[in-house]
């Protein structure tokens, strides 16, 4: 029951049969289609700490492939830029140096025009070495890790693009391949039956597809109650109902670090919504539009998530509850990624992996909280049912929802 | 096996056959107690944010008595002074506006005596009301709260106290009823077998001592995988050597919340670590003594508990292995407060009260992680197998302590 | 026509004849006299940073005196205690490293005992050093600066302790010295003609009293313009019209810094004032009382002094403007600190002092506009037609008021 | 003896004679000059508030035409698009609300092709109107301001392009119309007598180049007492020798606000100098070379300029000292700004100018320090003797160097 809302991904399941270089070629090129219809303008700008410009996602990923497979593995090798280590590395410590995150957006080069070029260096480079060489199951892995990695980075690019044109005051439209508004079909709610269940990846010898992350592993049990989640997910409707009854003035529905975050922000509604001549809209890819009341709300944070939950006199799901109900095949998931009130710690037995690749998911576990079920903006391969996203509880800019606890 | 180290403390056990009046006046006259050998300037400072100024201290504990159970419920009883509940509330915003938290120490008035006016006032007002009124048990259970709430305070003041004359170039010592420092006996470690346990607070019909907060209700079940807990919290001794093996230089060490912390604080060491000609001292009660190896390490942060773990090739236990643990009989507790991996979040069923006094705990469930056990500076009826501390990861002005998994 | 607001201070002009025994004797006593009704939690608090704690200043005049007096010249004379040189030097960078200025209110110690027991030690000592010995000239002049710069913090200490309880909720009356409100005699303006001046200290033979900054020495020339001065400063009433013509909300009569200020800090009236029930009110050393519209504004800063001008059609003196009125004998001042317009910079041939002392006024020739003329809170001293007090332009905390040129 | 550093601009002193037709092209032309090499990508970054993007430059210097000329005085005009006003505007209050200043660098859109298109529309509809009118004497007037805004915004597009590739770690060259360093010749030191001086520019019949600003009006009479300023600028191999003598570290030479800046920014050399293989290079147009020890030092800011005086034993001049010794006609100058130790104060008789072009430069007399002369950089009509330029003692990112008093 998984939506697939972004057509433009469209990697079929049985990509695991496709050539490394194939599903190489799809991903690489797909990174370039999220950003096809932009101005060269729109690549460089960084307008708070959390938006990369685009440009930097771009040499980013770029810079993933030479400097954890190329560099090392790839016989005679020679980097495209000595600099664009220090320019491209994001957070990995143990790679060196780097431009701080804040600093991004000041810098003007290297060019788009340049990271475009470095993106066809590596790119020959990497097929040259995928035709010749039959890379080790343990360089498979890394591989696929690094497919992922960028498939992430595509999800951040597109919800980077729309705040950095979403906060221009001319507010401009752009192509952009995915349906981004549209309510879902009525779908039952899914009921969870108290006791023991597994939460986590189970590798399966029957499906090729056994791609996961190191946080989704280490399969372990859980104790639930009874619990139901909703069919469909809060629709802007619902949402405003909450806002008309004074749900961002009303102190009790909030956490004490919400309420500050909307003393702080002076928040009124959703990310990307403007109060025109009494009438609600909110800014999209195609502009300014209407608030449709059927599609499901979007760019809300969990302070937001939160108190919606508690204005409407129920809760959120945990990651458990959700992961269960997933696993259930009866939930219809996928157009936004669904607040949990889970925080996102380690699993029982989580293990991080050595060298820089380590430094991945498990040095974030710390103040964030857990989405489950993907977006929207998600390439499919990143929407599974025991799939970790997360992201801090004040954090609007990427597409997320409301699913509650009936 | 609940270590007790604050002797003055010694509210026994059977407290709850003892008279309403006589709890009341036991635990109002310990906050006194606490404060006996301060300087008038001592009450009077606020160094950073979190710690408040011993006074405000004493007149909020106080303010609470006067708004929860004098103002609504004793006949003709006035209120000492119309502008106290301004600047003695502290975040319950349903009573109404206050000092912003960050400008109590900037209070000269009211005075150190005009509180101790205000204490004597509410004190007499309460003993005439307890004396003539038969209290119901909603009124009861909200006296119980009064009197929890001021033993919480209680620990803070200690806390505090000793920030402010711990961050005073002059380090002075003071007189302070309680055995800081001091090794534990060895105990043995503490096996969970796996399986299904009950995690919460159980009312128990035989026993009078019934109360808890909130966020400890709601009995329910969790899933445990096998796992042993150290019968013993982590020493200085040990504690020194993830510092001399370069613990707080070693990135791979910490979360990355904790290594940006270690980064903007240049953190070396534990709080009130000074070193000395090579030597490294702490600043206790009794003024600047040297690091004791034998003695359980003090005042570090969770990213630093975290860190530590790591180092060590463990890990810090969740909040439901130590409460099985503790459960048991078999764990020792009681001299820190154990910093778990556990995000402090509503149990299953958790229920927010209703009116102010639900502005208690669940309002807090945010970026906090809990603390099991209790310290030496915990009255002894807040150091139990189910109770739920909690504070921000970067906080060590606690009397917080490490015990890993073995 | 120097008005001499301030009873207790009258030290007379001919102070000089008195030996220095007698006149250090008389300053210290005045600093404590002002201190006299203060609760001890008055003198610990610093709600601002620009606000001293009143014992910060008890102290630091204090060690002045022991560190450029005591210490160098009094044989055998010992430190009161080793650690106070820490704490109470101010931005001698020369002395040695120095409590933050921005933490001098976290220090609940030393005592307020424990202060004045500083300044018996102290003074015993100083007593005893003018009475054994006969000072040189150059020690004679180093004496005499100490008790001048004892007498600007006497001045620090009114402005500061008035900030401190007029920023309690509770806003407590104190008795203080000093007549803070009174109408001006209406006085003649007095005009200037065009033609060059001297500006500067001049030594003058026949009086004793020579004492002076060096701020003020290098007597030069400067060529004016014909100019007239008001004979009277701002009254309430005056500024009040400015304020309900709606000043505080045109950015155009408003620097651009003045701007920035209003908005920053959403000003809409001098400082202490409070507006209740449609009436402006002020807060003064006798509590809450109605503005006076007679008597003259106090606690403008420049940018507010600036503002007013500009709206009322003209502007402020210059500093060398309002000395040259001020020597000729017929402008009346002294009941407020007159901001200029004058930049805070050297006079042609200013030389800094070598050592510690020279650390004293040319350091902070950046970013300060010049004052002229002393308040009611000023020691009649420092109130002298050469000279030069200095602050920035956003400062409202001194007793400042407005004279316009006519 | 004025240097003309920018070959460039060369606009000959008889621009006069030209039609306002030409002179408008040329300068016109100048400011798309300046920007001929860059990239897209340089137009658009601002990495810090004081650096606008140079596209922004482009529109807000293009949006003054359209708002002061077309909009009110050309027939049938219609705005190139309704929202470049909010996105251009620089600092008129009276003219509407604006894009932050520090978020200028936030803006993609408009692109950069939008921009020239937009100056395009204007220039042709600024052809049309000037073509087709015979402006009165007042919009001459204005347009006159208009040519002399956008030649200051020459010299900012210069600086600001300077810092953005200046603090890209690929430090790239570019092309840029000037010689930005080479050694002065030698030249005589300029005495100017003790007397009575004019300062302020005098309206000359016998020329025809009669622009000013409104801060050079006023002529008025100075006194000054004798002074000899150095005739040629201070050398980066001087400086160089304040440097080895710990100019950096030693307190006693710097200002407190300038200790403060040394301390926060960590400033140990000049603005673009990085140290390599212990050899001091530069940041130039050419990219990094070695310093030139015999090119006069530049990017300096106040503070740093007024302690290397004080190391050497001598001053800054003062504003109106530079201007008599420039008029003296033995002064050569125009290679770097020179940094005064005068205030930017308005001169007596400073009147602003009615309407938003009034707020030019009069709102800016707080906080400023006057440099004089013009540099490299500077379009030559920007540099005459009475020509007051004016920035905070902290900026470092203009042409600024140091001429001291003998």
């Amino acid at each position: 029951m998984r939506y697939y809302g972004m057509i433009a991904t469209a990697i079929p399941q049985k990509i695991k049969t496709k050539s490394l270089a194939e599903q190489y070629g799809r991903v690489r090129a797909h990174s370039e289609t999220i950003c096809h219809h932009l101005e060269t303008e729109d690549y460089v700008v960084q307008p708070v700490a959390d938006v990369s410009p685009p440009k930097w996602h771009l040499g980013h990923t770029t810079w993933f492939w030479e400097t954890f497979i190329l560099q090392p593995h790839a016989a005679d090798y020679r980097v495209f830029h000595d600099d664009f280590s220090f320019v491209f590395n994001s957070y990995y410590e143990t790679v060196g140096r780097r431009v701080l995150r804040t600093d991004r957006g000041n810098l003007s080069r290297p060019t788009v025009t340049d990271v475009y070029r470095y993106r066809q260096y590596v790119d020959d480079a990497m097929r040259r070495f995928l035709a010749d060489s039959e890379p080790t199951p343990e360089l498979t892995a890394l591989i696929e890790l690094g497919l992922n990695h960028e498939q992430q980075h595509q999800e951040l690019l597109i919800s980077d693009i729309k705040y950095i044109l979403g906060h221009n005051p001319l507010l401009p439209a752009i192509v952009m391949p995915l349906t981004e508004y549209a309510p879902e079909p009525a779908t039952s709610a899914v009921s969870v039956r108290e006791g023991i269940y597994a939460i986590g990846f189970r590798e399966d010898e029957t499906t090729e597809n056994q791609f996961h992350f190191d946080n989704e592993e280490a399969l372990h049990k859980v104790y639930l109650n009874e619990v139901t989640l909703a069919g469909n997910l809060i629709t802007n409707a619902e949402y405003l109902q909450f806002m008309d009854a004074g749900g961002y003035h009303d102190f009790r529905l909030w956490l004490a670090d919400g309420w500050a975050w909307v003393n702080a922000t002076n928040a009124k509604a959703p990310l990307y919504w403007h109060k025109i001549d009494g009438q609600w809209h909110y800014y999209s890819f195609d502009g300014l539009v209407p608030v449709d009341p059927d599609a499901p709300v979007c760019h809300v944070c969990q302070f937001e998530a939160d108190a919606f939950a508690r204005w409407a006199g129920t809760r959120l799901p945990t990651e458990f509850e959700w992961e269960t109900a997933a696993k259930s095949g009866q939930l219809s998931w996928g157009r936004r990624w669904e607040w949990t009130n889970s925080a996102y710690l380690p699993y029982p037995g989580f293990v991080t992996a050595a060298g820089a690749v380590g430094e991945y998911n498990g040095k974030f576990m710390s103040n964030q909280l857990v989405l489950r079920g993907g977006s929207i903006a998600t390439p499919n391969s990143h929407s599974r049912a025991t799939y970790r996203n997360f992201f801090q509880p004040d954090k609007q800019w990427q597409f997320t929802g409301i699913r509650v606890v009936k």
